[in-house]
């Protein structure tokens, strides 16, 4: 796949809020936006990783903030091309590319958006490989590349403009301003080469977000009975091949949720239909750890979905309620965001699980051996 | 005078603390970080602000933070320098000369010991006229210089450069990456033409110090009974003369502290010797309010100092403490710290009281009559 346009702009959404694993807000407002620039535009042309040229100097953007707000307060592309100006002209180059920071959530559409505005082109690739809940979480920073300058903007125009030695003091402290600008707000950063793109990014997640939606809406055109497990399935013949597994079949019995430092964080627990199982799921904007009474089946950076089990679309940690019926899914995360180097900014730790994290294929194995 | 020297350090640096009105920290420290400067450089040039010529370009530079949190990590001349130097960046200009932003506490002090490093004159005037807890608490900004570009450093040289469109918002997102930053920051901002010092600084408080400092040594030298009286009187001599009283005889009572937010925030009770009468002042960083036995006394933005009964020196609100015997003093401020526009910006709504600002001498006279 080479673009994104009208005609695979909802599986593409679909995608994403998927890839999403909780977080990244309502697909909705995504697809919206979205929906919008390429009405205008027609399409928008995506440059494969393994095709960066040395050439290319890439910014990526993103909305910073906790899906709780996203569902009163659009992200804001327009404020998203300041912030990255402000960079251009900090650094004293102009960026000919466009790379999404996160695969899932309206940060997967967001660098469309502000692509079709901007005229450039989106590399198919991103940092996240999923979406994650801070900004040092990036193949871009295990991967050495400089978070710094990294510009916020409001609103109103007004901007921040932080340099620091590292990705997770930025994040500390945009975090405090995000908070300050009413829990959003839109972010440029990990301005990166060509060579930079190619070593660092996890490759192809915009193309597998399409390839995702494709494969939930084809399962339910088929009148496929189980879209959960075709989903599943899927990841076996996925590029790169993926283990995944249904995890858990059930529904919504409690949800804990608050906003907490800009984050939306709490639990859910789904119990069985014969309510001999019970599943406990931790999230941090994003699901990070689900147990299966009371045994780890799945930890970050791992992927985990949890998806109304007749349609197979995502449900968001801030759209969770009591009574869904809902399915489990977890998927691997890809190589490069599973190297020592990943686990330790990526990994249980840094979400504040006292868990080492173990691959979900082991966990697999463990409970059936 | 033209210099701050070796000859009136001492007078300055006490001078500040009483200015500081209750905040800006421990003057030792002050004293200490100038003191090493001026054995090097012999002593620093002040212009008045009547010779301010056209061609300065003045940068204001501080410390933000908590005074208690002062008593435990020290200002950073260096990384101010280091903000001055990324606003000179931003801006494409050098800077010609330092101008304090607030005439109390540790920020009268930190600009003299930035000049001495970066061999630049100071300017014998600053934005405050004593000492605020916030940032759009300025003269500068009451009448029209704008604060941004506002460069924040950390000790670890990570720089945050905010843009807004006005003070107050520049302060509410610098203070939550203050807090995050350990409580403390080094601060440039206000960056200003020859014409806007003129027009927007309080004048000669660079000066005012030293001279408050030098009268309460000369009173104590001269073995006067009552300093404190001493230095109520010195204010009817002044340039401006100032409405000037003691409010208060007595010894502190009770004090209630914490830092909220990044200020530090409460009150303070006195009673006098015979238990009769009774003085609540509270306190944001600064003091901020006098009653006597219920009724307001002083309000700001006109100055209270709470001082030693014995020796004069200031009692910082950090350095509060029960059975402290204190005279308290209130100071009318200046005609550009009291116009309407001002009173908006820094006067009791400002600092959340709920009372409307009335003169210090107008309320002197209501209750003596």
């Amino acid at each position: 796949m080479t673009r994104i346009t009208m005609d695979n702009l909802h599986d593409f959404i679909r995608g994403t809020a998927i890839l999403g694993t909780g977080g990244g807000g309502d697909p909705y407002v995504g697809r919206l936006m979205l929906e919008q620039e390429l009405v205008k535009c027609g399409g928008i042309e995506l440059i494969d990783p393994d095709d960066v040229t040395d050439d290319i100097f890439a910014i990526s953007v993103a909305c910073m903030g906790a899906p709780t707000v996203f569902v009163e307060k659009l992200p804001n592309a327009q404020a998203t091309i300041t912030a990255m100006r402000k960079i251009e002209k900090e650094v004293g180059r102009k960026f000919n590319a466009i790379i999404p920071l996160e695969a899932g959530g309206i940060n997967a559409t967001l660098p469309l958006v502000v692509a079709a505005q901007t005229g450039l082109p989106v590399i198919d690739g991103d940092g996240m490989g999923r979406a994650f809940p801070e900004f040092q979480m990036t193949t871009f920073n295990i991967y050495g590349v400089k978070c710094s300058p990294f510009v916020m903007a409001d609103d109103f125009e007004n901007t921040i403009m932080l340099e620091t030695d590292n990705a997770l003091r930025t994040e500390v402290y945009g975090r405090a301003v995000c908070v300050k600008m009413g829990g959003i707000a839109q972010v440029a950063s990990y301005a990166m080469t060509g060579e930079e793109v190619r070593r660092t990014c996890v490759p192809r997640t915009v193309s597998l977000a399409v390839d995702i939606g494709k494969t939930v809406r084809e399962l339910r055109v088929a009148g496929q009975e189980d879209i959960c497990e075709g989903l599943a399935d899927y990841f076996a013949t996925s590029n790169p091949p993926r283990f995944s597994r249904v995890l858990f079949d059930g529904k919504v019995q409690d949800v804990i949720r608050g906003t907490e430092d800009g984050w939306t964080v709490g639990n859910v627990t789904l119990s069985s239909g014969d309510e001999r199982d019970e599943m406990f799921i931790t999230f941090r904007n994003e699901y990070s750890q689900a147990k299966l009474n009371g045994k780890t089946v799945a930890i970050v950076p791992d992927l985990l979905f949890i998806l109304d089990r007749e349609t197979g679309e995502a449900i968001t940690t801030e759209t969770l309620r009591f009574g869904q019926r809902v399915k489990v899914i977890g998927v691997a995360a890809t190589e490069e965001m599973r190297t020592e180097q990943a686990i330790e900014v990526i990994g249980p730790k840094a979400s504040k699980i006292a868990e080492p994290f173990v691959r979900l294929e082991d966990l697999a194995w463990r409970a059936e051996h």
